[in-house]
């Protein structure tokens, strides 16, 4: 689905073999998954591309000659804490000022620390979770304790976790256990420290792929006697949940906050029509006026990087399945058109399906030279990218993220990422995007929380209307905007409640 | 509501009346719907700022010095029927070439007549209609009787009808009964006509507004019995029908075609994107290059007219009250203010919200000399007009639709259409948008048909998905779009069916 | 060329071969034009398309059932003046209301009035004009007035003229000689009566199309002796000097306003990006999203109409001949095609080249049916009408200014204005376009008549670059803008005067 | 003035030192230029932003433990010639292989070689040039050998020479004399190497900057009376000659290819409305939606950035100093302000003046916390940087090209390459761009080395534009565009050749 596209990475060989661990009856359930190649790189300074930002303090820190694995070190903070484990306490200082540019990136969860100074919503609250760990997550983190609540975290992603930021977080008294590199054996083990604890229960969980939950279910089942819910994030955890759900398995309420309005718009179309931009620009350098595009797929990601193409001078044509976003596109000012039709004439190709295989050997054979290929839909499944490894076709490695695969007559296709997500692996995702994500977080979990008994069953729920205006009216001082009131009597009027929601449920913005 | 603003019109005198119908407990439900001001006039030939178009064809036939009432007359088609009473049956040939005319702006409809030529989807259904009585709803109704409908036609409006469209339509054979000008015991007397026949009972509904339906629940609720649905077009009706099925008195089962995707998007966002540029130039000449101005409300409605607006020059302010649509609007560059913020400064105020009183007596007085206030929103409720009709303003009218309402120290506001909707009074609704609405009527009428037993309980639903997809999928050939189609593996990889629906109910678009 | 565009109208052969104008021979040629309706249509309200507008008070004063020659009534104004020649002078409260409309959208006029209050640049100038007699026309006149100068004016074309404004400047105590519907003989009886008067003599020139000129230089060639200047709008104007100087017969200096900057660009450029979906809208009510259209010509009048299709959600395709122009139109987004290869798939040609036959009856044979042609580049020469006009094509005129054309199997194409200029024919010129070109003359008399003795020679001058920077700077706060003066500091680093010029005279804007 | 904005650059240590070469007579005349800090960096290699570009090939063969100098060093290329003087010629197939790259996307070049195979219009031309030497300037030489010509090369930068390129160069038999790093003095000996040759001696010179004109000046003015002409592509080697030609010391023709049409539109609009979006994502990951951002100055440079970053959202204001410009940014939907007005509510201040201290102190203190800072116009004068080397204020590096300046109270503005260009600091050059400015260097040298005695005269003179319009239609193909050619009727009709050139000298394009 085009909503799932949005959630995979980089690292591409990071979870693949988790699949391995063993536990007789969970293999067949990971199996199910679509594998855990990717979720997304949540930080700036991680991405590929951008290896030269804050490189002096990320290389100094990291280029450890220290080859201990961080479970066999003895680490203490300063205020004699060990109940943490990560790369080098002492890097605390680097990810602490990280943590702080973040801070100011991220207004609505410094607004929600300073609403809540007085009461406590989360008081009591005693969250174990499982997400990348970043700046971003580590402002999400505190704000989570300032508002009362108990952390323990490990990362979802065995390469994603910043360690100076990981330093910052033990040091600041946050049990957290993950470093950058993990084994996947360390994965499961950091997970567990988080959740096996003497003396400590939790009795929230926030999840970013689901195997956090999995792990609790798989050996912990008892402790979902005291859990009042389930944050999930990714679409692959949410997929799980439902699944679940399904089988009559879930067994506390769970918040599905992957599909807020809010959330989708900035993950894809705002977030999307610039990084195609900034992908395409940092790998090759091209020029986009004038340039023939297609576009596979005409859906939120779709109508991002078209609008942007648009924009800088590109010819876009787009392709589609459905009609009704077919005749979107049309109204918008795009031919729509097979594919086969225009391979021939265009210098760029990309997909936004959420498909597979729409990119085949057949079209790549029939491209001009100098093609560039690339993907920002899912994972890696929409160009056939195992059908370039034929051995009448030579690779060429170009520069990082680029390859050049040479035909016998010496045409050249440019092929990003290798057909991974271009805007994870060769671009950026804005602290913005992240803080509307975190701030998400957080209101769900507030919500779950303090909802009185009853109010949600054992199943996945959507965040409330309410709370997604509420995110959103966060952010909005970010952009010195003023929202206007409703009169009492314009309230009557609409029959609505002058603090939201304002919109039926189905209303598609 | 946002999504009810598009049913309003032109005519403002028509329907008020008609509540002072007698029926003593008819009476009580009129009073309660907002009356029937307006619906939206459907064919640009009546538009009030294109008198000019087709005129002499109109003037012509029109200028009938012939005061007789058409209830009055004796009229026989070429056939010898007098199953109908209109106007001037030789009026005919006029109204056929307006049907011609848009037959060929209307090819989903054609098309339908073509696939359907065969098997017959409507043999047997007897359709009674209300509805505006145009070339476009000519060619729809000719389209049911080419899928092997007989159909009884009222016009739901007692101004909008085109005579010699209601002339061409009797001439080949279908019992019309409408003509311009009626009054409200007309209105009525038409409507009964087409229901109470000897020998002949409706199994269809397609209501317009909702009268119709009502006086068969008035008068004939026997007849529901052998009713099969109503399909309903305007927001009014189908309000109706959510009140009915609230009080457990809807009968039949009910389709609000009003909320199809296809319908909204064009209703809405790409038919006021351009009407707006539409409204105002014919109304003031004015150049958009450069102009400051504030659309108040950021709905589909609000977005086209900003997106339009930036395209020819003008710098756009927005006013909201949702913080999600707000944040919207920033991201797509426009400053969120309140009114208050920018009132003194802007050229134009365009309201776009479905509220009432948004601009109040307050701004006026405090916006600049030469100001253009309209409305591309609901109804007339929008702009306080009523707080202009006072002493000390002088009012005078420059052009149709064009008021000059003059201050005490001279300063001139320049309010259009007296506060009604612009896009309908000052502009027109181009074929092609009618054209989606009338092929969704069509394919709900042939759903509801056909649906089997129990598919369908006595409720309200929305069409079908994949109906919607049906309606967009016909019109694409008059973009020479060409949608691409899943291969059996795709559609498995993604657990879809390969002919639609595409999308989950809660899709965005 | 296509910087001669905007200039002309309707009736190409108007005026250039006027100057052979031998008097006796000289009725035939004008013969042979189809007459002088033409060059610009200058007013909102003599606009076809708008005919209704301020129609109530236009249709009652012109419906003169008064058939007699305005030359052959004696009129009085209110002061007992009797020395002008208009229709009605009892029309001038008519004509009086719409000056002061016209005033408030001139505010560069208005301003020049106020700064000239103390001195008056134009203190003993006599200026004799010949320019269509519009609102905007009477604004200017009026300017000049209050700059010191007297004023004789006829008007440039035999149907532009608005009979109430010409009455209005009359009753003020202009000498005007000019009403709508002269005939050849009126439109020379009328200049001669502004310039061959007893005891007055002018010592300026501003005209419209070089017929004034002309007619000095065939009948009071002497004249030129005091005359101090020529100012010139028109291409055709412009044109005639150039010939004149060629051949060493201009015997004073001229200014030619066409081609200033400011001028061209709200001429050609921001003027059209409007007209061109005005004209279109108010012609064929279509929906311009997803129409597939070719401009041909990617000149100033191109670009408008391209990027203002572009921005409505058209697909928009542009032909070139220039490899310059066409390199742009890549670089903004158009495929850059050859007319041959979109022409049967196109829903709109447009021409904008300043060529003849861009569009040919071969072109005209390949269009799909319902294609819409039209010309907003030069005259009626692009679009070879002429070649429709044979047996076996059938012409319907189905509104005002929209005919179609249709072939034997039925094909209709629909042509606007019958070929002649879209924007002139079927939309209106903004009043604020107007004022740049007013304001323009304006300076360019004050500049003629104030230079210092040999600053001109007996040449064509373009306007001095300072002067169409002040043109600008006096229509900047219309829009409410604020320019940014320079430092001295950082005037000498520029090597500029702080009140300009600010650019090389090369330079491309 | 603007037009000399782009020719600056990044190496800022480069050449300052260059003055202090002896030559008695020479320095007075070096301190009058600029200084040489700068030119552009032209290849994208070695762009400070994407040195991870090629950067494996790049860092392999530059990280030489070889310390000898190039001039110490005995080399042979493969044809046993001495005639050279580089890094490494063992380096050369490296270089070969970015020659190669840059062939596919310089493809004007390419046709100009095929166009020219048979004739030789370069045959016994012996040019001598000075420029970066890069892939593209390798493409550029060695079509001018293919041409016909014998060349000799030095380059113009002491930093921007592709050591593995000038390799390739001299392996295939061309006479470089250019490493990266060079000292002032190896600077000027490579240059005196390529025109102190026995047996040898230069008529053509192609010059960048000035530098190897002024040597033959100083050192051999007698070579002047064999060399039929130079060509100067930088505002700064221009400017030089137009100070010889008014001190009347210019003996040869010159041509001024950095002010034709095609490169101005390149380098300056549609080069800067990708570069500035592609800039600042480089060096802050921000996000351009809803952003407020000011742009001081509306020349090309200003038109791009602005049509760039309201195209991505953000909302943009406008500073001017000239009324014309200023118009343009109103028609174009900015608000024009002065730079006060909006100072303390933007996020991002970009300046695009070619003026100096547009962005003075005062500013610097009123911008709020966090706001961009940066320039894209005239090397680094327009940003008053030295007004921050303040002791309150700490500078902070947080990544390469990006200073955090900190307030005492915490305020932190964000500097993007120190207030120098940030489009050649942090973006990279198109290839694309590049071919344009080749191209033009070519046909200059071809118009000049084969135009009849008398054509040119001792002076500077643009690139006739029939050239202009030659490279334009060169670089047509890339795009696939067609253009149409006027038919013999078409061409009498307006005037024109039919090859052009098509506008008079004046066009604004």
């Amino acid at each position: 689905m085009l909503s799932s596209k949005k959630k995979y990475i980089v690292n591409s060989n990071s979870g693949i073999k988790a699949q391995q661990i063993q536990f007789a009856d969970q293999k067949q359930e990971f199996n199910k998954r679509p594998t855990k190649i990717g979720r997304r790189s949540l930080s700036r300074s991680i991405s590929q591309s951008s290896t030269d930002s804050y490189s002096s303090a990320a290389s100094y820190t990291d280029s450890s000659d220290d080859e201990t694995s961080p479970r066999d070190k003895q680490q203490k903070n300063s205020k004699g804490s060990s109940d943490f484990c990560v790369k080098n306490i002492k890097q605390a200082e680097f990810g602490r000022r990280e943590i702080e540019i973040a801070e100011q990136e991220m207004p609505a969860l410094m607004a929600l620390r300073k609403r809540a100074q007085g009461e406590k919503p989360l008081a009591g609250a005693k969250i174990v979770g499982c997400t990348h760990i970043t700046a971003q997550t580590a402002v999400l983190m505190e704000t989570l304790g300032a508002l009362g609540a108990q952390c323990r975290w490990a990362a979802c992603n065995i390469y994603s976790t910043l360690n100076e930021v990981a330093a910052a977080l033990a040091e600041s008294g946050f049990p957290v256990f993950a470093w950058k590199g993990e084994s996947e054996d360390d994965f499961w083990w950091c997970i567990d420290r988080c959740v096996n604890v003497e003396g400590w229960q939790p009795n929230m969980i926030l999840d970013d792929g689901g195997d956090l939950t999995h792990w609790i279910y798989k050996k912990y089942p008892n402790m979902f006697k005291k859990i009042k819910g389930i944050v999930e994030e990714s679409v692959t955890g949410v997929h799980r949940l439902y699944q679940l759900s399904k089988a009559g398995k879930l067994c506390v309420p769970a918040m599905n906050v992957n599909d807020s309005v809010t959330k989708q718009k900035f993950d894809n179309l705002y977030c999307c029509r610039e990084s195609i931009l900034d992908g395409l620009k940092r790998t090759t350098d091209m020029m986009f006026g004038g340039k023939q595009v297609v576009v596979c797929g005409y859906g939120e990601v779709g109508k991002g990087c078209c609008a942007a193409l648009k924009a800088m001078g590109s010819i876009v044509y787009v392709t589609e399945i459905d009609p009704i976003c077919a005749l979107q596109a049309c109204m918008d000012g795009f031919r729509l058109v097979k594919l086969n039709e225009v391979i021939r004439q265009v210098d760029i190709v990309i997909t936004c399906t959420g498909n597979k295989n729409v990119v085949t050997r057949e079209h790549l054979d029939r491209m001009k030279n100098s093609c560039i290929v690339c993907n920002m839909g899912h994972s890696n499944t929409e160009i056939d990218v195992a059908s370039l490894r034929t051995p009448e076709l030579t690779w060429e490695r170009v520069r990082s993220q680029v390859d050049h695969v040479i035909w016998p007559d010496g045409k050249r296709i440019v092929l990003l990422a290798e057909g991974r997500l271009l805007n994870l692996s060769c671009s950026t995702v804005p602290t913005f995007v992240l803080s509307i994500t975190a701030t998400t977080q957080a209101l769900a979990l507030i919500e779950l929380y303090n909802a009185p008994e009853g109010r949600y069953k054992q199943d996945v729920y959507l965040l409330p209307k309410k709370m997604d205006e509420y995110v959103a009216s966060l952010h909005l001082p970010t952009f010195d905007a003023h929202l206007t009131e409703l009169t009492d009597e314009q309230a009557k009027y609409l029959g609505l409640n002058k603090n939201g929601p304002f919109k039926p449920n189905y209303y598609r913005y």
